[in-house]
C-alpha cells in the first residue's frame, strides 16, 4: 500500500510545448504491456542528465552518456522488461542499435538519442522487438502523452508517479512535467530508479546542467528504500525553450532562482513519489538533519538513520525506539561528535515531540507522545547536530514483513 | 534457530590458571536469572580491549578505557539486564559505584575493575541491585565458572556461546577459553557484542595489545547482522601469564605466531557464534573479497554485500542472485573498479561454483548449480577483484520474516 500517494489523474499533468510522448507494447519480456515509451524534442532543446555511480553502469547508461555530451539530444527512448546490464559488449551493441533505429524512425542522428532501460539484469536486450515496436510508439507521439509515459515506465510500482506545475518567468508561464518509476527492487534484481522531467523554459546549457546536478542531489539522491544503488539509475532533464521567455544565464537572477524553485519541487515529489510506493512501505519518513558543520556530515547522520534496519522496523511497529535512533547517530561516522550537544525531535504536520537531549532522553518526554507520533503514516525525525548551520534532509520508508516477502519470494 | 551453533557442554570449557568466574542473580531487571558474572584476574594477569566506536558511548566503556589504561587489572564485572547507555552523568557514577563495590569484596582499587553492561539503553543502572548481587558472584567464584558465565551474559542469545582450546607454547601448554554474546540487537535496543577471552600465556603489554586489535579486526570487527553498531561493544583479551613459558615479547618469534594464530582462531569462533545465531537467521555467509589493492577495499566490497537487504533477502529465499550480488559490488565505493576483470564463485564445503565473469554472468554458470549451493545452509561468495594481492573476509547471515517480527514485535 503506498503511503499518501494518490492516483494520478490523465487531467493532472500538463503538455510540454515541445515535447511529444508516445508508448506501445513491444513484448520485450511479456506480451500485452505497454513497455515502451519514445520521447520526441523539438530542436533547440536543451538536456542535462545524473547517472548511477554504480560501476556495473548498465549499456544504456554508458551511450546516454556519451551522447548526451555531444549535445543536440533529440530524442529519449525507454523500455522496461529487461534493463541491458551485466551484458558486455553485446549489450552496448543493441543499445545502439536502438539509438540506429529510432534515429532512423525520427530522422535524427543515433548520436541525438538517449536510451533507458530497466528490468532483470545479465539478460539480453530482445532488441528485435524493441524495434518492432518503434513504428507504433512514433504513431502514438502526441503532447499529452506523458500520462501513458508514466505507466509504461512502471516495473515494479504500484502507482504512476507523474506531476506536472507551471510558473511565471520574465512574464511568461512556463509549464514543468515529469515522471518517475522506482519501487525498492526490480524483478528479479535491482531496482531502477528513472526521472524525467521536462520544461519549455529557455536556459543556459550551463546552468540547466548545475540545475539538474542540485536538483538530483536533493530529490533523487536523497531518497532510501533499503540502501541497495542500481545499475541504471538515472534522471533527465530537457528544457525546450519554447516558453517565449528570455534565456536565463543569470546564476543570480531572479528567473533563474523561479525556475530553480519548480525544478526541484518537482524533482523531490517524483523522487518522494517513489519512497511512498517502496516495497512494503507502511509508512513515510522525513529525516531531517540541520546543525552540522557541512552537509556531508548532515547526510551521513540522516542516512544512517534512515538506512537503519532497525529503526525502520522500530517505524514499521509505531514504536517510539528513541535507542535506536541515537545510536544510529552515534555510528554516522562523526568522530568528533558531542552527544551531549544534540537534540532529537519525532513529529507529525501536528506537533513535534523533543524526546532527546544531552546525551540521553529528554526530561520532558513521556512515551505516550512518543507512541502517538508514530502511529501516524508520516513522521519526521529531525535531529540539531548543535555543531553549525549546515542541514540535509533524506526520505525512507519503514521495513516490514511485507518487504522481506517481495524481495524472497518473487520466483514462487 | 542457530545456523550450525551446538550447544556448549561444560566439559568443553578448560579453566585458565589465574581466572575465577562467578555467576548470581541480581535481578538487576527481572528477577531468578543469571545476570552477574564476576571475574577476578590473579595479580600479573596483563589486559587489553578494543571498545565501541559509536558516539553515544555508555558509560561502563568510558570507565573501561580509563582503567584499562591504567593497567593492573584485577576484575571484570559483567551485567545483563541495562546496558547504562544514554544514561549521562549519572551512568558514570553508577559504574564507577560498581567498581568501588567490586574493588572492595575483592580487595582492589575501583581503577582495577573493568565494568561492562548489555542491555536496554537510556534506563538507569540499578546500581544498588547489581551491588547486592555481588557477595554472591564472589562466592561463586571458581576456576571453571566459564559455562556458567557464558550464560549469564546472554541477553536475545538463543545459545551459549564459548570455546576453548590448547597450544604449546615454548614448550608449555597454553590455554584459551573465550565466551561471547550478542544475536542483532536486544530488546528493546541496540545488540551489544561482548567478547572475553583468557589465556594463561606469559605476553608484553605491547603484543598483547597489538593482538587484540588484530584478533578483534579479524573476528567481531568482520561480522554483521544488520549492519548497527552498539553502545557498549567490547572485546577484552586476558593473558594471566602462569603458563610457565617465557614472556613473548618478539613480534616475529615462533612463540607469538603460536600464540596469535590461537588467540585469533578463538574470536572467530567466538564472532562468528554471534552470526549463527542473528536473530532470524538460516543460513551463515561467508564473504571472501580477494585480489584487492589494499585491505580497506576489500572490507569495503564484503560488507556491501553482506549488509545489502536485497542480497541478504535473497539468500533466505535460497535464491541465486546474481544480479543483486554483482550489483552491490558496484556500489560499494571502489570509483575505478573494472568490473570487466572480476570473478564471482558461490560455494560450499562441497564444491565451488564459478557464476560472474567479464562483467556478467559466467557463459560456464547454470542456474540449476547456482540454485543447488544456496540450498545449504553455509555458502560461500567468493569475489576476486583482479587488481591486487590484499584480501578480506566477513561473515553474516540472511535477512528472514524472523528478522522483521524479533525487531517490530518485541512489545507486544
Amino acid at each position: 500500500m503506498p503511503v499518501n500517494l494518490i492516483a494520478v489523474q490523465p487531467s493532472d499533468l500538463l503538455p510540454v510545448p515541445g515535447v511529444r510522448v508516445g508508448v506501445a507494447e513491444a513484448g520485450i519480456r511479456k506480451a500485452n504491456r505497454r513497455d515502451l515509451t519514445l520521447i520526441e524534442l523539438a530542436a533547440g532543446s536543451r538536456v542535462a542528465g545524473v547517472f548511477t555511480l554504480n560501476r556495473f553502469c548498465a549499456a544504456p547508461v554508458q551511450l546516454c552518456k556519451q551522447h548526451i555530451a555531444g549535445g543536440d539530444v533529440r530524442a529519449l527512448v525507454i523500455n522496461t522488461g529487461v534493463a541491458n546490464a551485466g551484458t558486455g559488449e553485446q549489450g552496448l551493441a543493441d543499445a545502439h542499435a536502438t539509438c540506429v533505429a529510432v534515429g532512423r524512425t525520427l530522422g535524427v542522428a543515433p548520436e541525438q538519442v538517449l536510451p533507458f532501460s530497466t528490468g532483470v539484469i545479465l539478460e539480453a536486450l530482445p532488441v528485435d522487438r524493441l524495434i518492432a515496436g518503434l513504428p507504433a510508439a512514433h504513431a502514438d507521439l502526441r503532447e499529452d502523452g506523458w500520462f501513458d509515459a508514466a505507466h509504461a515506465i512502471m516495473t515494479t510500482d504500484t502507482l504512476a508517479k507523474a506531476v506536472s506545475r507551471q510558473v511565471e518567468i520574465g512574464g511568461r508561464t512556463v509549464t514543468l512535467t515529469g515522471i518517475s518509476k522506482g519501487a525498492g527492487m526490480i524483478k528479479p534484481n535491482m531496482a531502477t530508479m528513472l526521472g524525467f522531467l521536462a520544461c519549455d523554459a529557455a536556459v543556459s546549457q550551463a546552468l540547466l546542467d548545475a540545475l539538474t546536478k542540485e536538483a538530483a542531489d536533493l530529490s533523487f539522491n536523497s531518497i532510501t528504500v533499503d540502501g541497495d544503488t542500481s545499475t541504471n539509475d538515472s534522471f533527465i532533464v530537457v528544457a525546450t525553450g519554447q516558453a517565449g521567455n528570455a534565456e536565463i544565464a543569470d546564476p543570480l537572477g531572479s528567473d533563474f532562482h523561479a525556475l530553480r524553485d519548480a525544478v526541484i519541487d518537482v524533482s523531490i515529489r517524483l523522487a518522494q513519489a517513489i519512497v511512498r510506493d517502496g516495497e512494503g512501505a507502511t509508512k513515510f519518513m522525513t529525516i531531517a538533519v540541520e546543525g552540522g558543520l557541512d552537509v556531508v556530515e548532515c547526510r551521513k547522520v540522516a542516512y544512517a538513520i534512515g538506512q537503519s534496519p532497525l529503526v525502520k522496523t522500530a517505524f514499521f511497529a509505531s514504536d517510539p525506539n528513541l535507542g535506536r535512533i541515537l545510536a544510529a547517530i552515534g555510528y554516522a561516522g562523526i568522530q568528533d561528535l558531542d552527544v551531549g550537544g544534540l537534540r532529537v525531535w519525532l513529529g507529525t504536520a501536528a506537533e513535534e515531540v523533543l524526546v532527546a537531549e544531552l546525551g540521553g532522553r529528554a526530561p520532558t518526554y513521556r512515551e505516550e507522545d512518543g507512541v502517538r507520533v508514530m502511529k501516524e503514516a508520516e513522521i519526521t525525525v529531525r535531529v540539531d547536530l548543535g555543531r553549525g548551520r549546515a542541514r540535509a534532509t533524506v526520505w525512507t520508508c519503514d521495513f516490514s514483513y511485507d518487504y522481506v516477502k517481495i524481495n524472497a519470494d518473487y520466483r514462487s
